[in-house]
């Protein structure tokens, strides 16, 4: 933005090394930016060293998902805080600082946590042969961002993947899979922190996912009504388990099946039944997918829920013909996927539903991975459930 | 993310209001959040209030390009800064705190600016009758993010505009619009900070526009191919005028011509001729644009120059055919255009270049706006020359 200004009127090179770059700017440049900092900076030996321009903090610390609680920084005589840590597990992680109490991302890292109630940014660590979600040399599908009629006269928006060659074979029709981020999360979260677009890449070049169209809704409807309406966004907090949240969760829904699902194939390459129709989500995501999936079951026929659940009272009152007659669940079900960390703070109640599910008789599949309530786990709950979809 | 967990964990409501809501999460909730903060708050009469979490900071304050200068913002009992600014002038301007001398984005709006080097937040104060980068109800076109093979076997990434109803008449061929963003912007920069997809959506809704295709490049390969080779990053602000940024312009050069180009042309509806083609840009996208254009008459005959310039000297060494044979140039360029405004830091170049063109009777048309060089000229500069081009 104001970068040529500044250009402009830097007088000197302090310090030039491939760790850090120092320029000092004029203090009468307007904005005046101090010294250019490197972070995060992966090492390869997958440490990876963090940094954080504040001459004035007293304390900085460095909060991450590859950590097990925060370390503290360490301040040069620049007012550059930094820490090298590891080696880490390679992987995608967000991460923080904590400067003085405050929690923010890193402003020398363009890769960021799209999120409406925290800023995260994020570290790709790679791994030695390259993981399922990195970018390999494969043929690339595209992810495209749309505006479309949603509920209560608003516009919706989504974010919608095609597979490689969709743009080609303009004869051939996709599958789709309708999968949705959780809390707070944004409908960029599943591309952004997901890496849906290059872990379908990976998998349909190696042969192992069929090649589908994933659509990637924004999650709560309620709070974009508001938003375009000019009235204060309600709290995602406030309406958890009240009438609020079921209100939330039925808009959600219709605009799902109303709205979303007849645009998808009005304006795609979509095949219109619900063998070819799938359904998942993360944490608030996974509800979503069960309730919606439950509730229509003429429309999705695959289910896969990536950490979350629903109470064994809820299937009983709401969704009682789902155990109450398993064999045409079972029957009408191609999937039905469950899956959770063994750390994840949602283990517990998964697992109550998963023994409801078997002392019901309805088949489900399922995977307990280590680690907790994470995107990391996301991605392989991901990229396993897409291997199984409309095969 | 995490924040089922935090919702499972809080325990009371301390505070509602419509303005701030408050709610106290455990300490032992990991992470452990605070109040709720709601920022920027637009109101009805065009005033903002801007808030900030920080108990522990001594200075906070606020800049935006709203401002002449930073103010200063007051702390409250719970620890949150706040500041009412305004009325404003209804446009959409970049903005961020500055917590005891370091700069960071609003962690409450999940809209922010995507740049390499510095973290903004943007507010949007809506305009009595919508604004021309407003969401209206018109029809909408879409924004697709696509990889493509780039230079030096790099895979390169572009954003692309498509306008409303290119999904539909496929038998439709398009004009394209190659526009390119400043230093240390990213191919975002022009979709989440220019919308250039709104504009162009309500121009062409308005009969204004032409229906066309804009691609938005990542201005810099030299650094994506580093990055790519797990290299450090060439610094943009060091290699500026040296050798390397004129290396560094070049292949900016050969991406866009050898390889951007006839990506677009081979996956697009696009009409494959110079009389098709539009190129423009901000900064030293700006720059890129005339050194491409002039470089390269043959694939464009339409030019847009918004904040930028090439020297005289420049002109004179590498492109002096265009001044030397004006009623040539005149012929072959359906527009040049060249915008700046009065406050820019580079007014007095870009009225250089403008007496240089004139002293060769080379034909352009120009737009002199008040203000400097923010996003906000640029939106202004995007909506003139949409209406220019292909006409």
């Amino acid at each position: 933005m104001h970068s040529q200004l500044t250009m402009g009127c830097f007088t000197r090179n302090i310090s030039l090394s491939l760790l850090l770059l120092v320029i000092m700017v004029h203090a009468h440049c307007q904005p005046p930016r101090g010294p250019i900092i490197i972070s995060p900076q992966v090492n390869q030996d997958k440490t990876v060293v963090f940094r954080y321009l504040a001459p004035r903090a007293v304390e900085v610390k460095l909060s991450g998902q590859f950590l097990k609680e925060p370390v503290i920084m360490e301040k040069d005589s620049l007012g550059i805080w930094s820490v090298a840590v590891g080696p880490i597990k390679p992987d995608i992680y967000p991460y923080s600082f904590n400067v003085d109490g405050v929690t923010v991302m890193d402003p020398a890292n363009v890769s960021f946590f799209p999120n409406e109630r925290f800023k995260a940014s994020l570290v790709d660590v790679p791994g030695d042969t390259p993981l399922i979600h990195a970018m390999r040399d494969v043929p690339h599908g595209t992810i495209t961002y749309e505006y479309y009629p949603s509920v209560e006269q608003s516009t919706g928006s989504l974010v919608v993947y095609t597979p490689p060659g969709y743009n080609k074979n303009t004869s051939t029709k996709y599958p789709v899979f309708y999968l949705i981020s959780g809390t707070t999360d944004t409908e960029e979260t599943f591309f952004k922190v997901g890496r849906t677009n290059l872990i379908l890449d990976n998998l349909i070049a190696e042969g192992k996912a069929r090649p589908m169209i994933v659509v990637m809704p924004y999650g709560n409807p309620m709070a974009r009504i508001a938003e375009q309406q000019g009235k204060p966004k309600p709290s995602d907090l406030m309406t958890r388990d009240g009438e609020d949240a079921m209100l939330r969760a039925k808009l959600f829904e219709t605009d799902l099946v109303n709205h979303v699902i007849p645009y998808i194939e009005k304006s795609y390459r979509a095949i219109s039944n619900r063998d070819s129709r799938a359904i998942g989500g993360f944490s608030r995501g996974g509800g979503q997918t069960l309730r919606t999936a439950f509730g229509n079951l003429d429309k999705f026929s695959w289910i896969c829920c990536y950490s979350a659940s629903l109470s064994t009272s809820e299937m009983e009152t709401k969704f009682k013909q789902i155990g109450g007659n398993a064999q045409n669940t079972n029957k009408q079900l191609n999937l039905l996927w469950v899956s959770v960390g063994n750390d994840d703070f949602l283990y517990k109640s998964t697992m109550e539903f998963m023994d409801y599910l078997k002392s019901k008789d309805v088949k489900y599949k399922s995977l307990i991975t280590p680690g907790g309530h994470t995107w990391m786990n996301v991605k392989t709950y991901l990229s396993e459930t897409a291997q199984l979809l409309f095969q």
